[in-house]
């Protein structure tokens, strides 16, 4: 990796940052931040303008160019990514470190009185244009917003929005229809008395119209907006897309409908001033519906007095309950999943010997066997095949630079997902394919006993998932080892792999109560750096459980795996267990083999169906 | 109870509601909220102005009164005490149930247009008046400080602030001086960049000057305030004890001393002028340090741009890691608290069956046994002393109305604790005097299987005691039972029973990493509405921990519990125990029996050190 020239590139910035044409006063820094307009954690190629500008293409970052500096934030996971990419014009600003300022320190000690610090209002989110606001103006200093991105003045070569055909979902896959989603919103509003509900998430708007697209590589996402009345329905969209016959059907365009559910389609990028023709219409007490996270430009076009701000939306809640049309979908997607990864984990027994698959390899392979399935899209995310010490870096993906051949000697970690148009996998397993050293085994077995401490738990209805993150960690606490990441993250029904409200981690606090139909990872993890990485993960469903007392009629909950792939016994040193831990695997296993291996079997795929019998033995207690 | 008659009363206030004398514009409501200047948990009779208003003395609620309506909200705690207590003028807001408003909504729902509502500003927290004030501005109301109390001007008997004398602790029990710890907080404050730190809590000014008071019953504190400039000492305090020869040797008042470290002792009604001054010779960028929950009145006295608040002081931080003097002094004092719970229960073994002893009388005779210890001062809250259903009322008091006999056919929970000069005490007992139920057994040994796993939990430094919180519920949740308390709380030394910023609470999120030197409680419970209450409790001191890989040189951190009383093996269900835990209960039991033994020797009580004995017998499994 040599790092990207940016001299030129940000001579060319800072002119731009002084023009008249596009700014009313010279703004004496510019902010470049990570996101699209929409708060999407992965984006399109035309939105990476953090990486256009700095050379640094990690998933988090954030640039601020001034007249003198140019400097970037990121954390741990990619302070040598950053180093590697960027050339020495930028200052790397190592987050999480104890000497490092945060953006707002840095520019206030930097920064001329009385400067101005420019951003795209449509970038950057509400919540945190607020915050950095604050700081700068209590320094004398002005976050001013720059309508066009400063960055997209300069990027001749930027590459079209994607605007790709849809996808449109039957309610077989989806189980409630958008009339019907559409219903359930409005009367949420009603609740809270707003008049208005403004969709900014891609995922929400994917789902609340029952339509998938291809916009953002892995999502499955569009580039639209919906702002939903009482009696209207707008829907923000560009292209010919609209004119498909599918979709005009799916949405009821061209029918004869209550005029409560007739959408109207408009150009993507005339929602700021919809939306301020909106605001500009209100009269005391209606309010307009919106996540804390929408940009701060849309945030603005509503008058302070008519917002109504929610760290989650009604949208977010409804779309991470699943119902029974959705977590059949899901099972039915997860046992394809289970079929392809047999047949690559019984490859790759074979292979591996012979020395000849690398990384890059494993994960091609990977995907060729998931592609094979029926409804197969896309993967879910960038496929993680990482061997040895690889498999220490927590986000590795490999690269030619990097690539590694797996062999008997070493442990691999391939945590890898699909989309399927009727659902969305994620799971992480940990082979070792030659005979692996005592210490690694008595890693992955306190790693499998906190994947099943948390997978067996039972709870009561109204627990928050943070609360469940420590029985992850117990048996590795006990002997002085942990992991420095959450346990678990929500997944969409063939949306995006990663979602909210709810998940299982140290981290957060304003989660959502799990409740029944949610579904969530649980993968718990070890780490030695330099030398191997262990992550168990399965995809589970929250789902009642019955208690002896039942919490005096409260209810309780726990979890049921949806992913359903054999975990390597080899790893594991029984005498670690529990009879209750051994227990819970062999009966793993036992629906592993009973439900993978009839679908292997109806696939005629007998080599990976000897494989998961083996695989799925009972574990034997050697005493 | 009958309620107290407050018909008259409210029309004293509001006729003052409206006095020129008292307020410059008359208010439309008045709001009377709980707590004192300092926003202590325990308050003075003079403070109890809630209660004088209402007739409602629970330790929680706040009271409004507008021109048609009175109303108090209170907590699911309370809901009966309070129905019980107040008359007919009063609505009772039930806190926590879905169709109770909260104060600001009921507020803007009453109020005619452009009221003012008003309030001590002495007495409502900064953060709570932010909060409320926010929401009656933006419904066209202002929130307005009241200088002079108005319960106050109509309290005609209203008890003196008590000025009792004050109890000087040399080195041998604080372990650093008032002036190191002076030296250490200005260091702080040059580390964060303020000039002045304002010490507003009770405990904090008492910790700070190693000086106790008993101005609060059960917290052995007194009225005062300090403002600690980088140069200047000034204590806010009345009456004539600082003319004790003691007292003034302590703080040096009478030596020829730096001037840095020169007390300048001043009235303690002086505090707001003094702060306003200071306030007003601030340049810019001069900070000065508060409490985020310091009272409205003291905050505004220092202009907006001059404060720097935080949740936790730094003397909260300091005070909750205690040194070898302070755990040397905690554990004699857990020693001689446990001499006469051992006394207390061989008395009980003997008198409960004869049917005389109420909860009242075992109550006082667990008051008589710590009396006779070694510096004991009084007791450190009221003694929960419940049997059977009573036990269910988790804050419960023995009154003559209420008060029950024990018997050998009920559950015994006594939840007791001790001031002594050497440290503070707190733990809590369950026992049963015949023979205990199996399902009474099941549930004793679900909640010691809760306190087991937090004593014995392994976790890594840094680690937020919330964290631990579900450890304590685990083994209840598997069989569907649950308690709605938090774990634990931090322990002072000599000082207040519950104190920050540690504690163990799936409640909280912003509290500080527990480190080796803290003290907090480990109590989970199980509570069968009338019919019994179960809740184990120790005092327990974060130590090091040993650990097989030691978290990468990050160190961990387990508990030592303080607290040596036997847990009575007739409630335990052995079969429901692990290994490991009967060995945890057979090891804590020997532990108690010698150094408990060992002092019952000493001070002579063969009875009780018999009991002990009889009480520490290894567990034994009936398979």
């Amino acid at each position: 990796m040599s790092p990207k020239i940016t001299t030129e590139l940000l001579k060319q910035l800072r002119q731009v940052m002084k023009s008249p044409k596009y700014v009313q006063e010279p703004v004496q820094a510019y902010i470049v931040p990570s996101g699209d307009a929409h708060q999407s954690e992965y984006i399109a190629p035309c939105d990476c303008r953090r990486a256009f500008i700095s050379g640094f293409d990690g998933s988090a970052g954030t640039a601020i160019v001034t007249e003198q500096h140019a400097a970037m934030w990121t954390d741990g996971r990619y302070f040598l990514q950053a180093a590697h990419q960027m050339d020495n014009n930028w200052t790397l600003m190592k987050m999480g470190l104890k000497d490092t300022p945060t953006q707002e320190d840095w520019l206030v000690s930097i920064l001329p009185e009385g400067s101005k610090v420019g951003v795209d209002p449509f970038i950057i989110p509400a919540d945190q244009w607020k915050r950095m606001s604050k700081a700068l103006r209590s320094a004398g200093h002005d976050l001013v917003p720059v309508k066009e991105n400063l960055i997209d003045t300069i990027w001749t070569d930027c590459p079209q929005r994607p605007c790709k055909p849809l996808i449109t979902l039957d309610l077989s896959y989806t189980g409630v229809s958008w009339r019907d989603k559409i219903v359930a919103l409005r009367s949420k509003m009603a609740e809270r008395r707003v008049l208005w509900f403004v969709v900014t998430a891609l995922d929400e708007v994917a789902w609340l119209f029952n339509l998938r697209g291809s916009d953002v590589e892995y999502n499955p996402v569009f580039f639209a907006y919906a702002v939903i009345g009482m009696n209207t329905i707008r829907l923000f969209i560009d292209g010919d897309r609209m004119m498909d016959p599918a979709v005009r059907e799916h949405l009821q365009l061209d029918s004869t409908l209550e005029p409560e559910f007739k959408i109207q389609v408009m150009p993507y990028g005339s929602i700021l001033s919809e939306l301020q023709a909106v605001g500009a219409g209100l009269s005391p007490k209606e309010k307009v519906w919106l996540s804390d996270k929408a940009s701060y430009a849309l945030t603005e076009a509503i008058p302070k007095a008519y917002r109504y701000l929610t760290p989650y939306t009604p949208i977010c809640i409804a779309k991470a309950v699943k119902n029974t049309s959705e977590t059949e979908g899901m099972r039915r997607a997860h046992i394809k999943d289970a079929v392809a990864l047999c047949e690559l984990f019984n490859w790759l027994e074979k292979e591996v010997p012979k020395g000849t698959v690398t990384e890059i390899i494993a994960a091609d392979k990977a995907e060729e066997f998931r592609s094979q399935q029926k409804d197969f899209v896309e993967l879910s995310f960038a496929t993680i095949s990482s061997t040895g010490p690889n498999g220490a870096i927590i986000h590795y993906k490999p690269v030619p630079e990097t690539n590694r051949t797996l062999s008997v000697n070493e442990i691999y970690l391939l945590d890898s997902g699909a989309q399927y148009k009727d659902g969305t996998t994620d799971v992480t397993r940990t082979m070792h394919f030659g005979t692996p050293s005592a210490y690694e085994k008595e890693c992955f077995t306190y790693v499998l006993k906190g994947h099943i401490a948390v997978s067996a738990a039972i709870f009561p209805n109204g627990t928050k998932g943070h609360l469940l993150d420590s029985f992850a960690r117990s048996a590795l606490w006990d002997c002085g080892l942990d992991y420095l990441h959450g346990t678990g993250h929500g997944v969409g029904s063939f949306l995006n792999v990663h979602e909210g409200p709810c998940g299982i981690s140290y981290k957060t606090f304003a989660d959502e109560p799990l409740e029944a139909g949610m579904i969530v990872s649980d993968e718990p993890g070890y780490y030695e750096d330099g030398s191997f990485g262990i992550r168990i993960e399965n995809v589970v469903l929250v789902i009642p459980a019955e208690t002896k007392y039942n919490f005096k009629n409260r209810g309780s909950l726990t979890f049921e795996p949806l992913t359903l792939v054999p975990i390597q016994t080899k790893m594991i040193d029984v005498n670690l267990l529990t009879q209750k831990e051994c227990n819970w695997v062999d009966d793993y296993h036992q629906k592993c083999r009973e439900v993978i291996g009839a679908e292997l079997e109806r696939q005629g795929r007998h080599e990976a169906l000897q494989w998961l019998i083996r695989e799925t033995e009972p574990l034997v207690r050697v005493q």
